[in-house]
């Protein structure tokens, strides 16, 4: 099974790394940023346009897809890969985080998670081993173990939920059958350095075939993710890869490879890009429909080489956002994922350069390291 | 200023032309379909996009431009070409057509019209000239006379309006400046066989450069269009493309090339691909939203060689409408817009090989002539 993927370091740069993960459909080029598809579709881009971002790997929604349109039906259409015709490396979250997040409307015991649909109110169970089924149904490459997402400050739940999470870890690995997916296991803990630490040993000692830290960006400050995940950095081998779930804008990227992390994914440039906002590069966004750009001929960033800041100026943006045309969603999603993509690109050449601290010192928050 | 547009009829085969039209963006190969780019953008997709179907001309809206961003802007921004980045040959309506549908909110004498905005009712004026002046800030390489569109049934009228279009052209005419811009006059007279003819002779007349047919698709049946196209086709100058306005459909468009038409434009495929519907090739259309699609795994024409058809099955089109994703609008706008330019190009293509009538025999409406 581990012959499918494979992790090789290939340069380090202080703790940044730059690696080279092997998956069926492909190698990931670590560090390296994943555009959300959360219903088997990058929001507003065809394949095509997801494929000229140089992005390498996509993320799905398991929650979503078993909802609709259903994981038995991606399976029978040739899994979500060929459902969605995104041929590179794919990555399926577990669905507990989704599940999690409705409240009120879903219900935890050790077995697992009692949960009514956000579309038509049906109820629905997930246990470790149901959530690695449907994975299996929609066969991305990368498939994430069932965790639960605790409160971070609280830390009597964060215990319940991390002890939780390591026997779901257990289960879900006694419950995988197919040999060309990779299952990570899920750091948990809080902001609780004791707890992470353990979570981190625990995971570490599963063996799988990479490690990915859950539970930030979830409310917690920069300091403590950043405190977090140097402790959690140094307790995990070296030679997997390491998953920061759900992270993030560039600053959080730098800094999180500045302490030891691989892979990245994150709904905020799609959602940013719906929303009018550009991202820049070195931190910060426009909103692109201030009156302030009505007649700005430039380009969102005039170092940025996008197809979006080739080719459009702000004015024409910010028309399409006044006009409510969707295209103003397709061309910033386009910035914003292009923006991300070519910061984990442009890291790597810095951490194989041996130049990573100096090229992104203004983006570094160094903190007690 | 004709050296800039010069028209070439390169075959004819029965009343059906295959030409060549130069404009300074340019060449239209005829006969050729336009998509609708209303406020500056083809809905749903990037130029980039549009270019890869295939499309040679692009229409956008006077009264849409003028009211947002401004016809200024686009000016000061460098033209629509510029603002929108589209390099190709474009078109730009009147904005009459517009303006006399907001109904109620529109008033008209001959020296022209005042009407109320759509997007916050404040009053705005448009006479011929000025029609001309926003069409010349806009920068479109045809432009269109400013014409009154009746309802076709109402003889008394019809004449009217149809007296008011010429008179209008010759002041459209007078008013223009540029010499890289093509005004096309208008016929009008709505299903009145005489008002046809005498539009169409007073038209050609005013030697301009192209003829549109206007008043038409606005609710009279295909017998009366058809009959309408074959009294204006003899009338018209051989010399000159002929562009009737706003069709439409693929039998529409090939009764059309078999009366002498040589250029359309068309909302519908655009439109219908933001409501879930499929255009096909013969005619007809699939709902896409329909259940029956759920788990079909057939693209939506299996000899259609679009960008959608060649990539994406039906039940996956049907599971992006049901999650309200935007990527459905995106690619059966694609769908569509393919089905109507592969259509005249393959018509172009019958007609240079003298096998129009025959190839298309299916599709085609005879009638009386």
């Amino acid at each position: 099974m581990t012959d499918n993927f494979t992790y090789t370091l290939e340069a380090q740069d202080g703790r940044a790394r730059a690696g080279r993960f092997t998956t069926p459909h492909g190698e990931l080029l670590t560090p390296v940023f994943a555009p959300v598809g959360t219903a088997a579709t990058v929001k507003a881009l065809t394949p095509a346009q997801v494929e000229d971002l140089g992005a390498s790997l996509v993320l799905a929604n398991t929650y979503h897809l078993y909802l609709r349109p259903g994981d038995e039906l991606v399976a029978r259409m040739g899994g979500v890969h060929e459902f969605m015709q995104w041929h590179g490396p794919m990555l399926t979250d577990s669905g507990g985080f989704q599940v999690f997040s409705l409240g009120e409307n879903s219900k935890i015991t050790d077995e697992g998670v009692t949960f009514r649909s956000h579309i038509d109110g049906s109820t629905h169970h997930f246990t470790p081993e149901r959530a690695v089924h449907i994975q299996e149904n929609l066969g991305a490459d990368i498939i994430m173990a069932f965790d639960e997402c605790s409160d971070p400050y609280d830390r009597a739940y964060s215990q319940r939920a991390m002890q939780r999470t390591h026997a779901w870890l257990e289960r879900c690995l006694e419950a995988k059958t197919r040999p060309d997916q990779a299952l990570f296991g899920i750091v948990q803990g809080g902001i609780h350095p004791d707890l992470r630490a353990e979570s981190a040993a625990f995971v570490a000692s599963m063996d799988t075939p990479g490690i990915a830290i859950g539970g930030l960006s979830v409310g917690e400050t920069k300091d403590e993710m950043h405190a977090t995940l140097e402790i959690v950095d140094p307790l995990l081998p070296e030679n997997k890869p390491r998953y920061l779930m759900g992270v993030g804008t560039p600053e959080d990227l730098v800094n999180s490879v500045y302490r030891g992390i691989d892979i990245f994914d994150c709904v905020l440039p799609t959602r940013l890009g719906r929303n009018h906002a550009a991202m820049l590069r070195r931190g910060g966004r426009l909103n692109l429909k201030n009156a302030t750009f009505a007649a700005d001929p430039n380009p969102i960033d005039e170092t940025c080489t996008c197809y979006t800041c080739r080719t459009f100026t702000r004015a024409y943006l910010r028309h399409l956002i006044s006009a409510k045309e969707m295209l103003s969603a397709t061309l910033l999603s386009i910035h914003n994922l292009h923006t991300l993509i070519q910061l984990t690109q442009d890291m790597r050449a810095s951490i194989q350069a041996g130049t990573f601290e100096e090229d992104f010192e203004p983006m570094l928050v160094k903190g007690k390291a």
